[in-house]
């Protein structure tokens, strides 16, 4: 997308949030958090926060009652918030991971959002950038260098 | 706001996610977050992500106990947290329909922030940016055409 | 950041979201979240959202069972969210704030993701931008006037 490019260029935003909010109570999704984590995992991303979250105004949702109401809008699909700060050179491998093992193909397999990331402090050493948000073993450690001009 | 304007134009940033902290406890406002759902459905917004979530340091918070503490500053009100990712000219209509229901005008009604979204990918079709956001019936189908300077 | 400072410096961009994730279970750091808050408040930070999430595949994980599945990466760790939307005056002061009262040293202390945001809109008033953020005894009444260059 250009809006993240020029951020880059012009503003030097080497981080970003990949925040997927996916379906966990349908299917072949059940089980489909745990397969994405060990995915990333595998390919070296760490440190992702999960949160169990609310969806609604989506096709299909499961009617359930919500602090009593009962109109025909009150329908929601349990999901699961998935929220990974990367660097710029991590998002398309983490986008990529995150449809493999999520994708079903059906109405409601979830969307995953890419937010920008002003700076990361690693709250153990003080540590900030690019260096707090990386790990030892992690992807970082597997990709090829990335020529950064200062 | 002039900063958001400014992305827009420089850089591309055509997406916004509406991320809104209610109350949820007192008064009026215990069926608010249904409503707000119900008129943000009613104006064609879907995909509304809701978690429950606690504020601290508001005034008037109901004073509970948090993992054992006691001391006077331990008060939280429970809210709700509702975020919605849309395109660029839905950010003011979808702002106007929250304030329009959650509005009591007593202290604690709580906050809208905006956050600027890089791109959004529809898992199911790996689609991106205002393709992936938009819903078929949804608000971009009813309001009149944006022109777009490329 | 240079990012930071360009997106001010350019686009009027005055406010970020401070997210705090950090432990809630091992040691020390079992009461870190209410001394966290007791602290911000104390330094006149208010309206500070809070929720509960599990930070997954970071080093030394408590094993424990999430619905149902039990490979070795199953592993998470309790941790809480705190998200505190501030002035950029007021950024560093509580990164300062979090660290000193949540670091203990060890692996697993958490992180600190600094999030531009573009507008804040309180609820019950309408007010926008840093009017809509600021608090009557808040921090901004505490810190030397800003001069901002219209």
């Amino acid at each position: 997308m250009e809006g993240v490019a020029c951020l880059v260029g012009e503003c030097g935003l080497l981080l970003q949030a990949v925040c997927a909010v996916l379906s966990r109570t349908r299917g072949v999704r059940s089980n489909s958090s745990t397969e994405i984590l060990q995915g990333l995992l595998e390919m070296g991303i760490r440190g992702v926060t999960v949160s169990d979250v609310r969806g609604y105004g989506a096709q299909g949702g499961s009617t359930e009652r919500y602090e009593g109401s009962e109109f025909s809008e009150d329908t929601f699909i349990a999901k699961v918030k998935m929220e990974i700060v990367v660097c710029k050179e991590q998002v398309e491998p983490v986008i990529d991971k995150i449809i493999e093992k999520a994708r079903t193909g059906e109405i409601g397999d979830g969307k995953i959002f890419l937010i920008p990331v002003a700076d990361v402090v690693r709250v153990r050493t003080g540590e900030r950038g690019v260096h707090a948000e990386r790990m030892i073993g992690g992807l970082s450690d597997k990709l090829p260098p990335v020529i950064t001009i200062s």
